[in-house]
């Protein structure tokens, strides 16, 4: 199949139909013709396209070695002066637009602007030999819903495509800390799937292009995947930066709500607080989750915004003790993929041979509760606004919207209705708090998803990742560096299921060739606004993992 | 007019009148024969009650030095062996007795509970030679809608009264370091005025009887002026606390939300999130809120809930800087009655006065809006659920309830129509969040009221204190030791309203002997967060004011 039938995007009404080819045929223009890639490898990509950038003959090798560093290494250079800020965005830009040919990832490329953004911090640094802020020169990739100032935006529907008026809170933070913007990336319809096909098309997973990247910020893990980008900005509501980073096998922190900036995105359903998502990194290693978390909240986003709470990064040294790590292979409701299993299953092998940590058993608390009570949260109106911005666009509902607003989760309530769903909300976060504390972990290890990467219209279990947003429980993701692999993960023939969701989980492995090459990664969470104990453990628990 | 005429509470059906005549016989059963006041001071009670306890002959000398005490004080001398927790807890308890013949303050008299729990934290003093924590020994009163395990609790309302199988999160924490509970004290139907008027009868002020002691938590604020409690526990979620500790010479902080325990109280509108209210203490020092809070946030309320934030109390240092002071004499909508103008003024004069703080005309942002904004929020389902409550109980609406859920601001919403408001809420406080930095007042000094303690049903102006409320922004009250003087305090003659509501509030003030007597308290604001600034500014400000 062809990449442009892989890709094929949300369908609508003749109107639809005319903005979206005007809207694909601006992108499409965007991209110079000189980064081109054959026709021919379009209409025949192999299955993992990740070494394409290094084998078109595209980018030089200079470029190539600039996209292979992180961004703690990409800010050393350009504040040592071994690398400019225009030297760096190009090679990422360049690599972007390879990578989006290859994975459709992303929704407005502006290379220009950021090389003009470049060539002002480079001035700056040579006229006054420092640099303007802790991220000097850092090209940063942008997902869709959040506005940078007179590009293209979204809030998931054709019918709020705006082109931002300002910065919101935090792209005008990274730009003032030195960041330098060149593309936006895509996300899904409603930006409440777990995938990523919107009007502007479906991302592809680089590492296999039958699957998914992920979702809602699924355009951003693709690309820092293909390095078009070293340094993403996600947000997560249910698992939105989560889930594509470990479909993609990048790092990436769901920080807890109200530290990081959300104000001024684009969102359909404003004012809306029973659940709420947070920004957060999308990167290439562990480092930079810091790097991006640290240089943010000190920058101080509550004085921006005031429903921010004033708590600076503070990673714990816990070099000095035995950090005590709860392992949650599955939740009781959803057995993941045999891929996951495997992962899991050796890195608590791992941890128990370590004397690092005191590895426990964790018990879940009711995920299946829990996962219907955010579920019901996302839409308290019975997804009445959804339907109306696929109206007002005449923008047909892709399956998994349909999916993610069904009964018997989803249903209209008056005010009194929400908030009983917001006191049993509570009720559960105060159970779950007790539970918690009971078991004495400073952190749980368990899957970031009922599987690897997922294949088209298919993730429709998020509890994995879900769970911790409706408890406002930090987590991060990072790379096994295990993948998919045909030949060990095979079909379980004495699976009995534990539920109907598991049943579907199951069928979706039976063939367990369609997930060949999909990275493996793992999930670390702490209790609510532990963000630097998850930052802290998840570096222990990997290096012990991969030893 | 006798006691009984003025302490009248709410009435109701047949039903109602014979359960609340027994809960009044049970709540007057409690008090013992040997506290009784005579008869004839009863039907002819002095304006000002305060001096009784001194002249009544019921409490002998060492009663009346202990109950002069601030908890402090108490503390210390419990700690240090000088002072037994019964003696202590039998002093406060009897004088609470006769604070409540005069002011109708409590709802529910358990000293006989408190010296139970008194004589355990006695031997277990007397045994291991130190106390069990920070308020060892230190009797506190409750607020009613604060559950204390087998004692009666109410949500203001006769249909929510209730026996408390446990004890709310407060109380839990108190009693775990060492306070003793023997009283818990009267607050108004709904708990949402800033008087207090309930099913349990009308609470007076004891500086002026047919004034106010304020509300919600104006039970608290009674008992304390009397010296009946030296620390009360109230709630503050549109000048709960602040309302009525100005009311009646107190000290008093509203803590910003989410920091402070509010978990378990009884509240006829759980899960409603939009506008929250925090607890906190009602005091006779300065120095005792920084007590309690500090004792309170060291216990780690967030470990009980997880909703609150792990902010302990952290008061800076100001010793060596200049405080920069805002002082808004008036919000541009009301203008204060004339003796709260009075203490502004002076106020005003002493800080410009001194070396130790710049002093700035505080210019208030669009606070006519945000009180508007704030009290849709109250009842966002149009007060349908009060409507319930009081139809449950056969109970009738007492008119600071019409009032109080009136047009145009309480009105019914759906689910997008609640989320609109929010979203409306989210806007002011960001534009107020822009508007208060650009001023770059580390605190502002304002009243805390629009005038000194109320005439019963007129408290309906309340936005000198709700204002903070919905900006979140915590706020101290203290006593300038300046009282509402009718030869010092006349009216204006060349008044000129800026308002419908600034002329009600005016014509309340036609007869300024009304108020004679009443305590002029000041409030000290700052941003979110900045508790701890409130509380050290409050005491360098107190300081000046009063050099």
């Amino acid at each position: 199949m062809s990449l442009k039938a892989k890709i094929q995007g949300a369908t609508g009404n003749a109107e639809y139909t005319q903005k979206v080819a005007s809207l694909l045929a601006r992108l499409d223009a965007q991209i110079p013709a000189s980064l081109r890639l054959p026709e021919s490898l379009l209409e025949n990509p192999p299955l993992n396209v990740t070494s394409i950038p290094e084998t078109c003959g595209l980018l030089t090798p200079e470029e190539l070695a600039v996209t292979g560093l992180d961004a703690t290494d990409v800010l050393a250079r350009i504040a040592s002066g071994q690398l400019t800020a225009v030297e760096t965005v190009a090679a990422f830009g360049k690599r972007a637009a390879i990578a989006h040919q290859l994975t459709a990832c992303l929704t407005d490329f502006f290379l220009d602007e950021g090389v003009e953004q470049a060539k002002a911090l480079d001035g700056y640094f040579k006229r006054e030999g420092k640099v303007v802020g802790p991220l000097h020169g850092l090209p940063i990739s942008i997902k869709d819903s959040f506005p940078v100032k007179g590009r293209w935006g979204s809030g998931g529907f054709l019918s709020n495509i705006e082109l931002s008026a300002d910065d919101c809170d935090m792209t005008k933070i990274l730009r003032k800390l030195g960041a330098v913007f060149y593309v936006k990336t895509n996300q899904p319809q409603t930006i409440m799937h777990l995938e990523s096909q919107s009007f502007y098309g479906r991302t592809l997973n680089p590492y296999n292009i039958n699957l998914s990247s992920g979702g809602s910020s699924g355009g951003e893990s693709a690309l820092v995947a293909m390095k078009g980008s070293c340094m993403g900005i996600g947000s997560d509501g249910g698992g939105s930066i989560r889930g594509p980073c470990a479909f993609t096998g990048l790092y990436g922190i769901r920080p807890s709500c109200k530290t990081t900036p959300m104000g001024g995105t684009i969102w359909y359903q404003p004012g809306h607080d029973g659940t709420l998502a947070s920004s957060g990194p999308m990167c290439s290693s562990s480092r930079d989750m810091r790097l991006l978390v640290g240089a943010v909240l000190d920058a101080k986003p509550w004085l921006l915004d005031p429903g921010l709470i004033p708590l600076p990064l503070s990673v714990p040294d816990i070099s000095q003790r035995k950090l005590r790590v709860g392992v949650m292979i599955h939740d009781d409701v959803v057995l993941p993929h045999p891929p996951m299993l495997r992962a899991m299953k050796l890195a608590k092998a791992k941890l128990e041979a370590s004397p690092e940590v005191e590895v426990v058993d964790y018990v879940p608390l009711n995920h299946e509760e829990g996962y219907g009570i955010i579920r019901t949260l996302f839409f308290e109106d019975g997804a009445e606004t959804i339907r109306r911005c696929l109206k007002e666009g005449g923008e047909d509902m892709l399956p998994l919207t349909e999916w993610v607003i069904s009964p018997p989760h989803t249903k209209n309530h008056d005010v009194v209705q929400a908030w009983e769903l917001r006191a049993k909300r509570d009720d559960y976060r105060r159970a779950y708090s007790d539970h918690w504390q009971k078991q004495g972990c400073d952190v749980v290890l368990c899957p970031p998803f009922s599987g690897t990467a997922s294949r088209h219209d298919t993730a429709k279990y998020w509890a994995y990742t879900a769970i911790w947003n409706l408890l406002d429980y930090p987590g991060a993701v990072f790379p096994t560096g295990l993948i998919a692999d045909p030949a060990l993960d095979t079909v379980d023939a004495n699976f009995t299921p534990m539920g109907p969701d598991d049943d579907y989980n199951h069928s979706l492995f039976a063939a367990p060739e369609a997930y060949v090459g999909a990275p493996v990664n793992l999930q670390v969470i702490s209790s609510r606004f532990n963000d630097g104990l998850v930052l802290a453990a998840q570096d222990v628990i990997e290096r012990i993992v991969k030893s």
